[in-house]
Formats: structure tokens, C-alpha cells, sequence
């Protein structure tokens, strides 16, 4: 059965185990990985490489590598590399914990990027030539074309800059994916680009299969492991109230007159919120809906079959395990209502702005002016990166950012005077959503935010601080336009990385 | 003379003076005026309302508008209005010193815009009705066409979208206008959007005129008038190197095939600097050069003569008196060569992407970690708006921004700790340029981009306090992915807000 996958000739003579693959990659060597949220990452020659560059460690030898993939992966790939310190460069993201212990230990260096951007910067020979590309994919056709598996991320990309391919060919991976995923190969470097001929979220304008040339495939490995994927946990008090606000919000605009019933293609960043949301879509109010997005999780996953979404559009399948038993069972069903494509397409400024997105993502802080911080933890501590929310909430017809009001228990206020990173900044933020409540950004001056602001989505606890910050600027600051008094913007930073509280001692 | 620039029978009708068109304006209005830089804004209907507003404000009573354009304007409209208050809220853009005096009193709120949001946002819905348009025009046709002027800005959307239209028809603009032109009318709103179909800087797609309901317009006002744009200054050493510098790596970037000799559309902010730059292309080594751009300025108007530009792109002409003088001389050579599009286009994320633009904008200051202020003096203050910058660098080929590594005679570093206010991210900035040098920060992690810029940029009055920073950073911050000192990230502000000087009292 095995076998059966590989049905390019040539390449099944390159078959060979994982540690055989692996000690084909050269030391220093730029490695593009497939993978994309814990969907479609390798599962054995990452650890077959960090097992050899552990031994060449014990050697005394230097052995680092450049890897870069589609986003986040999983325990087989990041951390098993980034636990034997195997990793100089890593880039466009990251969600691993050893990963994010060593870039910010200091150990290993980290370029987040926008998601969007990483395929045509290696196009243009930004970041130097990529050597080897290691990618999942679910069979070989014997032109030698590749079936794609859970993911799409860069792996087109990948594949055709790379000088050297090392293909897993994973057994575990249903048949019924192949049909599911849409390469465009229609991009071209400036000044030969056309329009993308998108129009609709759901419309294929690629081709099913990954092209390979099969030259330049040096190893085969098979492997037969599911993804891994973690279920998120059920919706609590705090991110419900969070969808709630949300969904009346969009109820709304409807009421309005700014959407129709059928909404706008939703984008939907990963994490507890976001299933929440999600969940409050499949039980609210709108019908026939479509997602366009990067991530197909569990939420979605249930409006699909619920029929509340009727499409979905996405880059990677991000599944738990109990909904993956429900997808692999009903493929047939979710092929007909499901496109994976690549990265560079799904979170493509052109369409993302051509077909209006409502883009939902999560944030780690926002401040009284509107800018969000969605990467770095009291400054200077990476959490996981930019990922595609600054392509989609750039670009999109609604940009919407939601978080807790408190963090840690309610050590940490999540709207503060002044964020401590900027990811998106006032000109890109329309809508702020804590389970305190909803604040409506748009057309408002700075000032005129931070009213708002601190008056829907603070947290009790920390509002009349925030109102006596802001009451002290507009007072104190040398300017009213964005009235800050900057010895003490940070203040509430600096107050929790030495007493563990942003609340003033009382 | 005058008439015959009025072909339309019904709007000859409607012929009034300043100050009778002036009265139709209604307090509190949403008022969408033209003007993009001191390009094509009306040129008496704002000062009439500015002395109908004193008057108002003279009896005690209330009268504030909403005040809306492309982008900033001439002391003849932002200058007079800002004088008396006439203005509640100003968007997207300004730079007159008056408006920026009350903005920063906290006496006029401001929305500072991405340019390419504007016109969108207004079709949405998302900042109310637009009462009135007031747009400056060369003619009217007589089927009640309108013949833009120097600038086009969001006219087409106010033009559509506002209740009542009152028109100014400048007999000062050469009639040799007619024809330069390209009114895109392809928009439409989600989900109903198309591809735009351009794939050339060059490429016309839409039409000579722009499109207005007579019905709609409720006064006509004669002016003659000319624009108000001013002189630059000649390429100081400072500006010189800097554009040196930038020539430098672009010749370096053709050299490693990254760049045809032909380069890729240049887009350029304005002012000094970017006119040093333009110089110095001119006198460079690179041919058959394009412009994509927000604004032809004097340096690109030469460039068009000298034949080291082919082509350039626009939504406005902000052209000095003596440059203007030049322009008009020869105004069918250049109709030729220059096509002024609305700024929606002009910006448009999709187009800059697509075509692959080389985007040189300057800055305030940017942070060792390569974020970009480009707004804010000392975190409150608005200089002028973000502008167009972030359309550009957000989309573009290659993202480089522009400063003097110092301002205010030495007493302000432009490369500082933290940036006291971000408006491009680490992750939309790739090359940063002073006259010390250029920093390369593609692909870079954020340490890599510190150490580079203050070798590379930083003035040596400040090198040595930039590495002590980051150097006491990369050892006491709590995160060692981008290393700060919250406690004094700031500082270097909060010390010239206190002693006029970033420079420690030594």
C-alpha cells in the first residue's frame, strides 16, 4: 500500500530511510520546510537531521541550519531541531515553546514576517538561495507531479527554488485529499505580473497537483503518522462574551446596511477565541457563509458541516484529532466545500482586499490609541509572531482584533497606555473586542479611541488607571493629538516585570 | 474666456460667487474638498467659508465641518479654515502649520489615513454621509463631464458620493490638462470586485473625465488662480549622501540580478530629500526609468525632460512656480508621458504589489529594531500623516526609508532605543538610509538589524550611547529576541523633551 504511493519510477528508487535523507543536508545549508500550524510537516527527517546534528555536536562540531517554513509546525520539526540547538535562522514563525525559549535565551535568531510576503522575498533572492526543501506530501503520480497533504504554506515555493528535494510520502494521509488543494502557478516576478483571476473565495484557479522536477529530488522517505493538532479547549465565560459582542456587532452592520445577511469572507485567526467565535457563528444568525482564511480549524470545520459556511478557503487543515476522525470520514463531503492553496494566495493583499474580508484575529495587547501588539511580551520576548494578521487586517473590509481584557490571572491589563511592540499600528484597527465589550474605531481621532477604548474593552479593575493616564496626557503631554507622557508609557511594563503585577501596589 | 470653460448650459446656470456657494454649506457638513498637496484644491470657496465661519463663530454661535480630502492642501483652504476652527475632524492628511498648531493644542480631532483606505472606507460607509463636495476643475464638457486639474485625489469618490457638489473651475489650469488624465471607474464593492486591470505604470484603464450629475451641483464658482507649491531646496551634502547611498545599492542590486538595469517603478515621497534623490537619478547610471507614484515633483518633472524617465504616474503635479512654468511651456510633451489617476489607484495595495514598486519614502526616526515613526514628534505630536508611506511599503518591491541621522542641529538622534511612535513595523521596513549610510535589513533577525544600523546609520555623536543601549539591553532585557530596557527605551525622548537635547548632559 505504501508503495502504491509512489508511482513515479525514478523516484521510488529514491527511496531511503529518514537518517539516510537527513545526512543529505549539509551543515549551514537553507532548509524549506512544509508545514503549516501541526498539518503537513514533516515527521521524520527533521528528527532524523536533529539526531545527526545532536551527534556533531558531541563531536565538537558546529552544525546549524537556516529553516524556513509555511508557519508553525510541530513537536517533530521545531522542537525536536530547536531542543539540540540545530537552528541559526529561523523564519517566517514560530508557536514552538523550545523555540521561543531559545530565540528568546538569545540562542537562536528569528525573522517573523509577513506570511504573505515569504514566498516572492525568496523569489527575489532576499534571503539568499534555498538549498534543500523537505516536504510531506500524501503520493507521487507517476509524471512525478506530488499530491499535497494537510497543508499547502510555501511548499510550491519550495519546490521550485530549491536546489535539492527530500519528499515524505505519508502513508497516514487519506487518498481523498487529492482533488482538495488548488496550486496557482500563475505568479511571475514584477514587471510580468498579472492579475490573480480570483473573484470568489471558492473559486479554483490552479491545478490540484504540486509540480516536482524529479531531477532534483535526492531521497524519498515514507512515513505514516497523523498530524498533530491539539484540541482547543471549550469556550468559557470570557471568549463567548467575546463572540457575543462580536456577532451583535455584525448584526449590527447588517441592521446597517454595511453587510448583507451572507456577511463577507471570514478570516479567522487559530487559538481559543477564535473556535469560540466560530462557535457563536454556527449557532448565530447567519446562513451561507465563506471563509477565506489560512487556517481551517475545528470552528469551521462544524459550520461546514452544520452548512452555516458553505465554503471554506484556507492554506492549511488545522484539526484536532476527533475532528480530524470526522473529516477524513466525510471527505468527500468537505472536498466539495474545501480549497487548500498556497500561502502566498491566501493571504495574497490582492484578494484579501478584492473580496472584502472580515478578518478576526487574536492580539496580545492594544493601547489607548488603537495600536495592537500581537508578537512580543512586555517588549522584548517573542511569543509566536506576526503571522498572516497583518496581511488580512491591512487589507481587509472589516479589521477586527480580540483578546481577554486581563491576562495572568488579571496581573496584566491587555489595554494599556502604551503597547510595548507595535505590530499593527492605529492606521490598521478598526475594532477592538474584550469580553468587557466592543469598541468601533472607525473615523475616530486618537483621543476619541482611547474614550472608547477605556470605556468598552478595559477591564474594571484597571479603567480608572487607565482614565487617570489618559486625563494626566491630555493635561501634561507636549501634544494632544496622541497625548502620552512618555516617562511613564511603559510604566505599567516595567511595574509587572518587577513586582508580577501591573496593578499598582495599594 | 472664463464661460467657454463652462460648456454645460444648466451648470453656467448655477454660476455664483465664492461666498454665495460658501453659504450652501451647512454647519457641521461632511465636506470632501480636492487638493493633493498643494495640487488642484479649491481656491476660493474654502476661504469664503472660513470668513462665514469666523462671522458664525464672531455672533457666538456654533459652526464646524468635517473636512475631508486627498490629501494636504494650501494655506488657501487648510490654512484658512484651521485659522478660524472652522474644522471638528480632519482626514486623511494634513500639513498645514495652523492645523497642525490646533491638532497638537487638542483643538481639532485628526484621523490620519493610509491614502488607498480613504475612498473605500467612504463607500463602506464607515465615516458617515459626505454632504458636500467642493472639487477645483480645468472645464466642464457639455454633458456635464469634468475636466480634472492638477490633482485627482479622492475627487471621483466625492463627486459620487456627496449630496451636493459645488465646482470650481480654475481658468488658470491649462487647457492642455485635458487629456492627461485616467478615472478608473472598474471599483465596486465587495463582494462584487474585479481584478484591476492594469499591469503596466504606463497603462491607461480608464477615462479622460471625471463623471458628475449636474443634478447634484448646487453652485459653480469662477477662480484663476494658480497652485501653491513651493521651491526645493538644492541637494544639501547631507541630502546628497543620502541619495548617493541609495544610488549605490541599487546599482549593487543590478549587479547581483536582483534589479534590471531598468529597475522597477520608482515610487518617491516629497521633500527635500526625495528631490536630492531624484537628482541624483538623473545625473545616475540607469535608463528608461518609470514612476508609480503619489505626487510628480520638480526632481521627476526633470527626469521626464531629460528622457532618464519614460513615464510617470501620479495623482498629483506639485510642481514649484519655476517647474510649473516649464510644465506648461511644453504641456504636450509631457500629457505624453504623465497619467494622473485617483489615489484609491495611485495607492492601490493590489497595483503597487503587482507592479513591483521601488518605494523611497522619509521618516522621523526609526528604532534600533527597524521600526519606523513617521508621524509623531516625541510620541504626541502629529508632524503631518502617514500618508500614502504605508501603502507603499507594505506592497512594494523594496521598502527603503530616508533621514538625516540627526535633526535639530544634532540635537535629536533619528536613530533612537525605541521609536517614540510606529507607523511601519520590523516587518514592512527593509532598507534604511542616512547620510552615514545604508542598512540592509532584509531577512534580518532584530538583533542583526541593530547591530547593522548603528554601524551603518547612526550619527557618531550617538554610536557610541546607541551600543551601550543595546549592549546593556542584550544583557539585562527580560526577552532576548528584540532586547529592551523598558525603563529607558524612552529616554532619549523624554531627555530632549526635558533639556532640549537626546545628547546626555555631559
Amino acid at each position: 500500500m505504501a508503495i502504491s504511493r509512489i508511482q513515479h519510477e525514478g523516484l521510488r528508487q529514491r527511496l531511503m530511510s529518514a537518517e539516510a535523507a537527513a545526512a543529505l543536508i549539509p551543515p549551514g545549508a537553507h532548509v524549506g520546510m512544509s508545514g503549516f500550524t501541526g498539518a503537513g510537516y514533516p515527521k521524520a527527517v527533521p528528527q532524523a537531521l536533529a539526531a545527526r546534528i545532536a551527534a556533531a555536536h558531541a563531536r565538537g562540531q558546529d552544525f546549524r541550519i537556516g529553516l524556513w517554513t509555511g508557519a508553525s509546525t510541530a513537536p517533530e520539526l521545531d522542537g525536536a531541531l530547536a531542543k539540540v540547538n540545530a537552528v541559526e535562522l529561523r523564519m517566517p514563525y514560530q508557536s514552538d515553546p523550545t523555540g521561543r525559549a531559545r530565540i528568546n535565551a538569545g540562542e537562536m535568531e528569528y525573522t517573523d514576517i509577513h506570511l504573505s510576503h515569504v514566498a516572492q522575498y525568496v523569489w527575489f533572492g532576499f534571503f539568499g538561495k534555498l538549498d534543500v526543501a523537505v516536504v510531506e506530501v500524501a503520493g507521487i503520480l507517476p509524471d512525478g507531479r506530488l499530491i499535497p497533504s494537510t497543508s499547502v504554506g510555501n511548499n510550491k515555493t519550495w519546490l521550485d527554488q530549491a536546489d535539492k528535494i527530500i519528499l515524505e510520502v505519508n502513508g497516514r494521509m487519506p487518498e481523498g485529499l487529492a482533488g482538495m488543494h488548488d496550486i496557482y502557478y500563475g505568479t511571475a516576478l514584477p514587471p510580468e505580473r498579472l492579475p490573480i483571476p480570483m473573484t470568489q473565495a471558492d473559486q479554483r484557479i490552479g491545478e490540484p497537483y504540486l509540480r516536482c522536477d524529479p531531477a532534483k529530488v535526492i531521497a524519498v522517505v515514507e512515513t505514516a503518522q497523523g498530524d498533530r493538532n491539539s484540541k482547543f479547549a471549550e469556550p468559557d465565560a470570557v471568549s463567548a462574551a467575546i463572540a457575543g459582542h462580536l456577532i451583535e456587532f455584525l448584526q449590527h452592520e447588517v441592521k446597517r446596511g454595511r453587510l448583507s445577511p451572507r456577511l463577507l469572507p471570514l478570516q479567522s485567526g487559530v487559538g481559543n477565541i477564535a473556535n469560540a467565535v466560530l462557535a457563536g457563528l454556527n449557532n448565530g444568525p447567519f446562513e451561507q457563509l465563506q471563509a477565506y482564511t489560512e487556517v481551517l480549524q475545528d470552528g469551521m470545520l462544524d459550520m461546514l458541516a452544520s452548512g452555516k459556511l458553505s465554503h471554506a478557503s484556507a492554506t492549511a487543515l488545522s484539526l484536532s484529532p476527533e475532528a480530524w476522525e470526522r473529516f477524513e470520514r466525510d471527505i468527500d463531503f468537505y472536498r466539495e466545500r474545501v480549497v487548500l492553496r498556497p500561502q502566498e494566495i491566501s493571504n495574497h493583499p490582492e484578494l484579501i482586499r478584492r473580496l472584502g474580508l472580515i478578518a478576526m484575529n487574536a492580539m496580545i495587547e492594544c493601547d489607548l490609541y488603537g495600536n495592537v501588539n500581537s508578537t512580543h511580551v512586555m517588549g522584548s520576548s517573542i511569543m509566536n509572531g506576526i503571522g498572516g494578521s497583518g496581511d488580512f487586517a491591512r487589507n481587509a473590509y472589516l479589521s477586527i482584533f480580540m483578546t481577554p481584557s486581563t491576562a495572568k490571572g488579571g496581573k496584566i491589563s491587555c489595554l494599556v497606555p502604551m503597547a510595548s511592540h507595535v505590530d499593527h499600528t492605529e492606521h490598521d484597527v478598526q475594532i477592538i473586542v474584550t469580553e468587557q465589550g466592543l469598541a468601533d474605531l472607525r473615523g475616530l481621532s486618537p483621543k476619541e479611541r482611547a474614550a472608547l477604548l477605556i470605556e468598552r474593552c478595559a477591564h474594571p479593575d484597571y479603567r480608572d488607571a487607565l482614565r487617570d493616564y489618559f486625563e494626566r496626557a491630555r493635561r501634561g503631554a507636549p501634544g494632544q493629538h496622541t497625548p502620552h507622557l512618555l516617562e511613564e508609557a511603559l510604566s505599567w511594563h516595567t511595574r509587572y516585570l518587577r513586582q508580577g503585577d501591573m496593578r499598582a501596589a495599594t
